[in-house]
């Protein structure tokens, strides 16, 4: 790993500009920095030469990739990746480039006060051991650790803040906790906010002001402003889930009344199904109930793709209210894009639908002018995708700092 | 004026720290700028030279400032500052350093068709040629002119986008209108844009992320993220007027209803206060209404500090409608400061106390814990100060770009 830190500016800044590109050609890399020709093939000798960046050779199978791609090496260490949201978690140890080498998902409820963080934490180390195995790589292999956590963040000491759902994590150093065994640094964030940089990544920088909305549990929202993750002045910026939508709605948690994440998170709609299945309103729920056991998200939006008439108003009332909330922050924030993500997608298309439907009648035209409402292409893998791309980013950061 | 043209960018530096911090001493520069003692002195000696800086001495009346405070020199051209609001324009003429030389305004309706930007912009000219006569300068003394308009903007053709309030603006290029005449380039923003440009530099840029709400004719936010005024993806970022904060509110010009402008600015409550005189409900309304022949916001602020029941509801409702705008927004934005401006500003302190209680009651505990609302101190003035801000940042950013 010691390759790491011999680096010059330029040489960092081609393996930045590599990186955020998912692979780029020397006439990329030198139009990109700015450089002339000789000084960017200079560059990229180097960096070949010390084994950080590789080429991709003509006939790489599965890549497609014309001869000429450079990548950043996948020789000289791995990343870890986790994603922890309120009722699961995610690991993977990726490439340098975020090739997932090995991967491993469960459930973990964070809210159980009886688990903690300790215990959550170290399941978490001792699931990175097993992955690490998986792919022959060591503790001592890895470059650096990338974690996204269900709630808001302070990112430079990498703690959560006064975390709603999971109190006894306040105080509690997740950053020493995870860096014990490793010599990689430790890097927390949001879980919405990954997601965002993971988003970020993906388009490879090519649009500068949008959102991700994650819509689970809970809702919250990642912002990418001016091509970098906005953090807001405590942490907390993109805490979407307790605007209000109904100054007539039911009570949340949090005090106040008509909250969005109340009214149209996956909890309200696995509520109103059962509630509407009880009263005997929908024969195709009561079918899914008694198929599974149980009545989650998934079986509304089965008998959402049936044609169920009362699963199909429940997910548009819940598309309705996301877009209603969305409309206010649209018109505040102007983005151009907004990409929907978290377990609300399986749902289907119905849901989406319904949130244009609603940001478009309630946002100003001016604001909606060429805005594009989506699902997430990254899909479930967006939380490990972004925490591989924080881990990557700050370690690359870090590096350039140093000297 | 050619003195501004050949300078190097330590210069340019230099004279961008000064502007923003409102004058500096040799030791902050040389802090500031992470510069060498001998380096700073240096580059500060060669402006005096040039006499674009000039040194505040000993005893200079008024100042109270140290003998080596540094300025930038008020002898080398002035700036053109034009607020224009929905019903008023203000123009100034000011030093670099942004002392007002002379100002002037009077009343304009920019809604009114049979005028126009021709029209308006016209008189704005005259105006201009009148407040440079006073000071004793000419058209060719101006560096360059700063323009708040009260809509959208496209800030880099410096044209009005689609603005609801006067559509015959909207193809209109206000910059080649205005250049006419003068050496100065033109820089147009948005009349809240320019308020929270003013505002950072009011505050030195102490503070990276926080919110001007201007509430008058209609209701706008001006957004300073990271230390930077953010526009959006379009130029319509901080169009908050239509967020709606009551699903069975009343239907606003814009289509939807509910509007927190149709509801809570200065018209609304002009408009609430009158009816509540027509159906007899208060004397003290109706007093002023007979003193004064009309019944506005200042004389609603007015019967308010009497202690008029009436009056007090109605600014209490409206103050409690925008607070309910802004937990919105601060839940999702996360800002340090809110600074409210803007004609409802002169309605009293009661409007105040009800924004504050109604974003403390409905944002989350996390986002308004040190979380500061309160009135702009720039006050009447903010809009030529931050005019100003934007013609003088922008006149040396166009500079260091030509080197």
């Amino acid at each position: 790993l010691d390759r790491w830190s011999n680096l010059s500016i330029g040489e960092m800044l081609v393996l930045e500009s590599i990186f955020w590109s998912a692979g780029a050609s020397r006439h990329d890399i030198a139009t990109t920095l700015r450089l002339s020709k000789s000084k960017a093939n200079a560059l990229i000798a180097a960096l070949v030469a010390q084994g950080l960046l590789m080429e991709m050779g003509h006939g790489v199978p599965g890549t497609g990739r014309p001869a000429e791609t450079l990548c950043i090496s996948d020789q000289l260490g791995v990343l870890v990746a986790i994603d922890l949201g309120a009722t699961s978690m995610a690991i993977a140890v990726l490439t340098p480039s975020l090739v997932v080498l090995s991967q491993h998902s469960e459930a973990v409820d964070v809210r159980d006060i009886r688990l903690g963080p300790g215990v959550v934490l170290a399941r978490a180390k001792v699931l990175v051991s097993e992955l690490l195995g998986q792919c022959d790589k060591s503790a001592n292999d890895v470059l650096a650790i990338g974690i996204g956590v269900p709630g808001p963040v302070n990112f430079e000491v990498a703690q959560l803040v006064s975390p709603p759902l999971m109190p006894s994590w306040g105080d509690f150093s997740i950053r020493d906790f995870m860096a014990d065994g490793f010599k990689a640094p430790v890097f927390v964030d949001n879980d919405v906010n990954i997601r965002a940089i993971g988003e970020l990544w993906k388009l490879q920088r090519s649009v500068s002001n949008f959102l991700v909305i994650k819509v689970g549990t809970g809702i919250g929202c990642g912002i990418i402003c001016d091509g970098k993750i906005y953090r807001g002045s405590t942490g907390s910026a993109g805490d979407v889930g307790h605007i209000c939508v109904d100054i007539n709605g039911p009570r949340c948690y949090c005090g106040n009344v008509g909250c969005v994440e109340a009214m149209a998170a996956r909890p309200a709609v696995e509520r109103l199904a059962a509630e509407a299945m009880e009263r005997g309103e929908s024969d195709v729920l009561r079918r899914y109930a008694d198929e599974r056991g149980y009545l989650d998200a998934n079986a509304v939006g089965a008998a959402s793709r049936e044609g169920d008439v009362v699963a199909n108003r429940i997910i548009q009332q819940s598309g309705s209210l996301v877009g209603q909330m969305l409309a206010s922050v649209v018109n505040f924030f102007n983005p151009s894009h907004v990409f929907l993500t978290g377990s609300i997608v399986t749902i289907g298309p119905l849901f989406l639908a319904a949130v244009r439907q609603s940001v478009y009648q309630r946002s100003l035209a001016l604001s909606t002018r060429g805005l594009h409402v989506q699902y997430s292409a990254l899909g479930d893998t967006g939380g490990i995708v972004g925490a591989g791309v924080l881990a990557m980013q700050e370690f690359l950061k870090s590096r350039s700092v140093s000297r």
